[in-house]
């Protein structure tokens, strides 16, 4: 028995030989490397999602409401207040995770038979959930400077004919926004194309200079906006993702989702942080300012840096970046090492661990540099 | 665009004219349709879910543990304790609800180009969430009185040689339990048609007059058992499915879940309802001792009742099953009409929701013989 592996369970072929997916868990000092929000919830906040779970876990023994309908128009709100453009109940659809928003959009979208683009690197969720829901991935291409090859970005879409097509912004790892006249180019390929669905993800939105392609929703009932309540608002231990998008793509998606996939103690404490939205996007500027201090100093310290619009900053650049990526950690700060050549990611941090990061990236720099 | 509807987006042609599976969740007194446990938690433990859930919620900016070490090393523990059988850490897998669970399961061992059995009527969502995988749905044979044909099961096997086969004891909805014997020929005619994996649904086990069938386990990798906190744990609305397995089938699950899938308060709901175990298993003698009245009081009262090792009892036969469900919902209780020609399932409520039913079906019997 003991010396039964995966390999020799009836698995599927494309599971042999693989690792699950996720970062390094190492118990180091200062941990920067996926993109959590350093400030832990403020005690009222605390409070009221102890007060709203315990009524909640009063009516535990029912199941909870399927269709999530008072934590949708929550959300719903404060889409509508931080963006400008009117997004109601019908419009919003919430799962555990964006992780599972996106799966549930490929089961819908894409699955077998299917495919998806995104354009790499990106975040690879996109395409390891692609592959787990029996969509075909296809890596569509980008500038050396990681911004999104219009030109090539739509050549693919022509030649590829994707059911789906994956836009990022700010994009992860590497924290540039798109603009939205190219999600509204791809946006038309896609539908002359075939036509198909495009999904733009926004988890690290309230991060950006710029503003939410929210608005671009009016008219175009293939285009569908996704985000989380991981980063802006400090809660990526809720596992709370949404999407906006026209009705007929919130009813479509409940053809997949599982019955009751969202617990009851999961939409009350989402509701709680609901109520707290002004205090935690206050930490959103401070976290913005912060992130705007790193590239400052990446830069003044000799590093190339990508124009970052996330809570994040990709930073190089390296000869071996695992190598650099050691070195960090030697010094009690954990980054991501995401696969890029050349390149490193961090996230913003309290200003103490960002300090903590600096004296680190500039040893290192003085050390490369003798 | 408001005249967009869901077959106008590029959804999977399979998914055409589909309704999403749920209930119909009706505002009436007395509700028996969904075999939720009808006690709600002990107040005690309504207090420790919650003061559990502030202190998950003071790290919530923080993604969960992935693994959920703490959580599946307590429920290992609760599976020793009321099985005999020893369960360890490392065979025990977690998600939100069984069905993610299952779903899980289907992605690792099904999937496109494969299949899965079950024998029906039988749970309908180990059907959808093949569908949902993209893996080939078997609709195997059943005898008359509803309990498991071996001879034709093994035969559809040999002929089928299916990737997953399901078996569900106590059975849902008719409620009646598998013997071992036919697991366990099950089980050999699966390793012998294919290799393929034998997924045991034991949502209902602990209303069970017999034994779990974990201790099958022993020798058998290719067997697993699959469990949720909804029903004796009172939990419906914590989503708490898990499984219990060879350590290789809880690593080949990992290949396909996604990353941080169970959030930190569903982490901290389900450590604290497992602190309060004799307590919950208390109320599931009470509706073990209703559900046998259940049987008796209907079979009383002139119905066919199929034997129950459940929290809900199939009973009937009715010319027209809908009809009946309508009459007895009209006078204020709702069951569950499974599409099963002849037969309803009611599930074991409070003694005075009983009483209500019971009352209801007899009023049913009293006009249906005038």
């Amino acid at each position: 028995m003991s010396d039964v592996r995966i390999d020799d369970l009836p698995v599927r072929d494309e599971l042999r030989g693989k690792s699950p997916y996720g970062a390094p868990q190492l118990d180091v000092p200062v941990r920067l490397n996926t993109n959590e929000n350093p400030y832990p919830l403020p005690e009222p906040l605390v409070e009221r999602i102890a007060e709203r779970v315990r009524d909640a876990a009063r009516n535990l023994n029912r199941y909870p409401d399927r269709d999530a309908v008072e934590l949708r128009t929550r959300l719903a709100e404060y889409l509508t207040d931080t963006s400008g453009h009117e997004v109601g109940l019908a419009n919003v659809w919430a799962a555990n995770g964006s992780n599972e928003v996106i799966q549930q959009l490929l089961q819908t979208f894409g699955g077998p038979g299917r495919t998806a683009i995104g354009f790499e690197p990106s975040y690879s969720m996109h395409g390891l959930i692609s592959r787990g829901t029996g969509t075909g991935w296809i890596s569509g291409p980008r500038n050396e400077d990681f911004t999104i090859d219009v030109a090539a970005a739509e050549k693919a879409i022509a030649e590829h004919r994707p059911d789906v097509v994956f836009v990022t912004t700010p994009n992860n790892p590497t924290g540039n926004a798109v603009p939205p006249q190219t999600v509204l180019a791809l946006y038309e390929a896609a539908q002359a194309a075939k036509p198909s669905m495009v999904v733009v993800d926004e988890a690290y939105i309230e991060f950006s200079h710029g503003d939410s392609l929210l608005p671009l929703l009016d008219g175009r009932p293939n285009l569908v906006v996704s985000r989380t309540m991981s980063k802006a608002f400090g809660a990526a231990g809720l596992r709370l993702g949404y999407l906006a998008a026209h009705p007929a793509v919130v009813d479509a998606v409940q053809l997949v989702r599982l019955p009751y996939h969202l617990s009851a103690v999961t939409q009350a404490t989402a509701l709680a942080a609901l109520e707290h939205t002004e205090t935690l996007l206050g930490y959103v500027e401070q976290l913005k300012a912060e992130r705007d201090r790193l590239v400052r100093e990446l830069r003044a310290t000799g590093y190339e840096v990508v124009e970052s619009d996330a809570n994040f900053v990709q930073f190089g650049r390296f000869e071996d970046s695992h190598t650099a990526w050691q070195k960090i950690l030697d010094q009690g700060v954990l980054v991501r090492d995401n696969g890029i050549p050349g390149w490193l990611r961090v996230s913003a941090g309290t200003p103490e661990e960002n300090d903590a990061f600096l004296d680190a990236v500039r040893a290192l720099k003085k050390e490369q540099s003798q």
